[in-house]
């Protein structure tokens, strides 16, 4: 139950960090639909360890191999089947977390749930898993492709891209390693990021995810609102604290007065607080809405830890971390957010 | 699909704010529960209209039937059915909205989703469904007994309770009529209900949730973490707009030398900004977690809008309506969080 | 889990035989359908007990009340919610099963499963649920009405109705008390069942449903193949040993040159031995399948049997029982083959 | 939805029969198992193609190869990827059906459902799917060791096996090449087998299963009934018309009293006709059930069918094609009862 993704769009995973592989099913993809395997893999390049000098120095190809479900260059209709080698795996940087617990990670709670578990470069438990995730967002996308979803960081620490979601260039993410569309926030934040990882630190962040062109009436009322789907999806990725939508928090404060969207003769609204979903159910405005990345557990400092045996023990990080993973993680929010839409899709066809 | 919550603990749900009855099905429940019937209808009592000054004035009495699955006292084992009946509806307070949309209600999403909809009272969009999940909550609090679960209003538009929640008096929530352990703060808090209301207008806020005695290894990794099961559940209740846990948006702007929660040597941490989840699983430290309301949408200001034929006209709230939801959202946030807690104990028994 | 059936339309049920009331949740059934309710008390009817001198005698109206989802005459695309009254229990007839075990029924199995169960008229396992299953099945024969399934009693203990499904005329099932179409073949099933009554005993029979008008690929290949999930719900009803559609077991027998399904040119088949389905896929001919159903294991003679204590006790029927429980299971069997075919015509729409 | 099998235990497939590979994903296998790999090859074995002379002649390997999930030799809980890769392709035989539909096949089906197919080897539709299975249910019997788990032929054509399922000697059914635990009944089994094969024919037949030392108490009231669930994962099976568990088509021949399973003062019962299961719950005695399977569509006769244009063509089988499913199918079948075994069991635990 616990890898499996979506409904009518179903994404099933598996694969630890220094395992053979890892990779997944997508079951539910509609026949006939013509991918673009390019396409695909630059959404995994997108993710890539070791693509810029302010993520993890990991060198993975992440090259997807397709093992069913696409005939002649097109769906069949049928499971799809694939799969990513690891191949740049250094296990024994990792002989050091056999025994002990990392603070802020999750080897002690597997290790207490499983009794048994692979600690190679946290296993099950690594972000690697979410290359799986950027396949099944990958061809989800193409499934919906009038459907536009565009994801950038908005924060790094305490530096925040201020502009309203409506006057971002989206065509600007990709310009820079941060993936900030802002140049001059982006530098700020890039600098950030060199700094705190010459401390041997990390940094938190936050993603923001806007989603154009959607048709009303996408979502489920009572419990499976289309927001909280999506914020479900969201609060799967490793790392994050935090979902909210529309006005989000910043809402709470408000007056009702103030907070309502006024109607325009065609349906559309003037104001949109709303964030494109009213009663779990797209209004046919854009959907936005933000994620709150923690700064990665692991750290290149000395950090008092214990082991197995409740002994004190200190530990330091080893292997290649990343020093803010907020760059890396838009296209996962990208591909989950496709998934989402896609499961909602295909339900109201 | 939409009107289900949980897995092995399951509550399916009917009912219309103006309809004959509200009411479900809970499946699930272990057999050999004595249940406690008063504490039920206490739950159901701290969520009913007309309970204070500050909440909407319907007089429901919202007295819960039960159906099936009790016998001698006990659960069986068998779906446990029930009813809450409408006594206290005034449809015709709605005939102004038949064919207008309220701005930032689902008025319209669900007009342009189903074509034919209950518009009396709101229909199924109604926030007296969440009737029904504080019956399937509050059995759920008697399946897990062990675990306390304690809610309350942290803030209700610019007025914050601040005191961090170890600090907070559980015994204290109840003693004022919004929901708020302190009383300063709580005075503040209703002299600003009271304010808006006779503004005619609204006001948002936020509920902070802490969850005590949890055991060690409650959810699942991948896409069933313990808290996007939690998010997901929060951000179904009506005019919630965000979810975060643990350090939530401000850990996103930390770094990882001060968010990490060293351990003890009992395998508890000094720290809990990981609001007791690691790898989506509990660690046995509280659980804590916010949740954002924005202010209800129905005002009693008059206000632009449009009908089903796309003309402008002028709407003003009538019914009878809460200027604050907050105080009300409290149970509501327990419930659902108890049939998660349940839904995750059954799953690991 | 165990109480719903069904995906996209989905039923949820509860209720004991001699509780307050049964009902259920029908869930995803499409808005804007006009609903005839009287068509749905003849279903009842039809399955009700007393209707006949060859079936119980508990006299039961088996009225549905509808408590949502339904406005103006038509559904709205939320949550029907039903309830069916119990007003002639006489729970005095079964003190004595409150600690002993029917041969051949779930007084045991339910027993030591729960530890705790409502023994009253065999409580959540008696048939009496499937009221609940025809209210859901008359609903979604509306959503599909152009798809005609038509139920008949085949055989009651040696007795057979030997004609091909071909030849039967539907219009008859109903002019006869057996729901047999064919009046000789009833007459005779009639006379034994009355013998059988007499002795104190009771006799198994079967079930032949006939589905038409099916549009080509309904279903799912695989896991969820139309004939899988046909006889996953036939094998649901109490009673039922066995299911087979198509050639069924004689197939078994057959030489593959013997039992293929030659072409017409317009994809209709010459022969139909594949009883309308193919690699788990509707082909457009009729489908048709048998189901078994052993006689009832409440008889009117004295049985050997044990108590709570593991004592030998002596037993004896008591109550009002069907000597065959096949004429009433009829509607039932047309009722989970109507949700079965609506869950995949929402899934295919 | 439709590649998916299980609840708590879940297994998930992909794969064409002449794609590059086929596989799945478990989920949901407890951690701590200490896997026998081999005991998994050699059901892959009982299952693969070429084993004998009266099975199909495709040379496949069938090497499972493991992806994840698995540490040091035992599972981890997290889900265990696997792939077979296909190595004996031909699919040139198989020009023949690109635009024509073989009779009785679902090439028909899938081309009205999906509109583009993979028509090589059958695609997804063909049994090769099942190698996946066996892997699921080897790996299945492996967590549920205790129970035992045995499948043989039991009729091919009008050859049956007369002997009751109690004076069966299982260590038998792996001594001959058709799976059949009487030498004598299985000789002219291979006999009608073989001649069959030289008719350029194929014919049906049986397999009976029968599953012992299982707990008290597995199943699910109402809608997952333990029976019910084995009925739908063998009608899974590609060629499976009929289901029959217990005294199956038979008891719905007789009376009441001959059918009633009596009670020892232990629990258990004299007879069996029950099959093990009350009510949709195991009671503790022996689990059997029987499986009927028709004739392989696939002749090396010459047939009259169709193209894609209606037009009229004559088809003769190419490839490799089995003439009777049966000896091929037994290990399939026990591996479905083991995943049903073990989601229950599970789910009991």
């Amino acid at each position: 139950m616990s890898n499996s993704f979506g409904n009518l769009f179903r994404l099933t995973t598996f694969g630890e960090s220094h395992g053979e592989a890892i990779g997944g099913v997508i079951d539910g993809c509609p026949a006939g639909v013509a991918l673009d395997l390019n396409m695909i893999q630059t959404e995994l390049n997108r993710r890539k360890p070791g693509q810029s000098k302010i993520v993890t120095q990991r060198k993975e190809p992440d090259t997807v191999q397709f093992l069913s479900g696409i005939f002649e260059g097109k769906t069949t209709g049928a499971s799809i089947g694939f799969m990513i080698k690891n191949v740049h795996q250094r296990s024994n940087d990792y002989s050091h977390i056999k025994d002990s617990y990392r603070p802020s990670h999750a080897d002690y709670t597997y290790d207490k749930k499983y009794g048994h578990r692979d600690y190679r470069g946290g296993g099950r438990t690594s972000a690697r898993e979410t290359a799986n995730w950027v396949v099944g967002g990958a061809v989800a996308k193409q499934v919906i492709s009038d459907i536009k979803i565009n994801a950038f960081t908005s924060s790094v620490g305490d530096i925040f891209m201020e502009k309203p979601y409506q006057d971002v260039d989206f065509s600007k993410i990709e310009s820079n390693i941060v993936r900030c569309p802002d140049e001059i926030t982006a530098k700020k934040m890039i600098a950030r990021i060199e700094e705190i990882k010459k401390q041997g630190d990390t940094i938190g962040g936050t993603v923001t995810c806007v989603i154009q062109n959607v048709p009303v009436g996408l979502g489920e009322p009572i419990f499976d609102k289309l927001h909280a789907q999506l914020g479900k999806a969201m609060l799967s990725i490793n790392a994050v604290k935090g979902f909210e939508y529309g006005s989000g928090f910043c809402g709470a404060k408000m007056k009702g007065s103030e907070h309502n969207d006024i109607f325009n003769t065609d349906g559309s609204t003037k104001t949109n607080l709303s964030g494109g979903i009213q009663g779990g159910i797209s209004n046919g405005m854009d959907i936005y809405f933000r994620v709150a990345f923690k700064p990665v557990a692991t750290i290149m400092q000395s950090q008092q830890t214990i082991d197995k045996e409740s002994n004190i023990v200190q530990m330091k990080g080893k292997g290649r971390h990343d020093p803010c993973v907020v760059p890396r993680a838009v296209p996962i929010v990208e591909a989950l957010a496709a998934m989402v839409l896609t499961d909602f899709m295909l339900l109201n066809k």
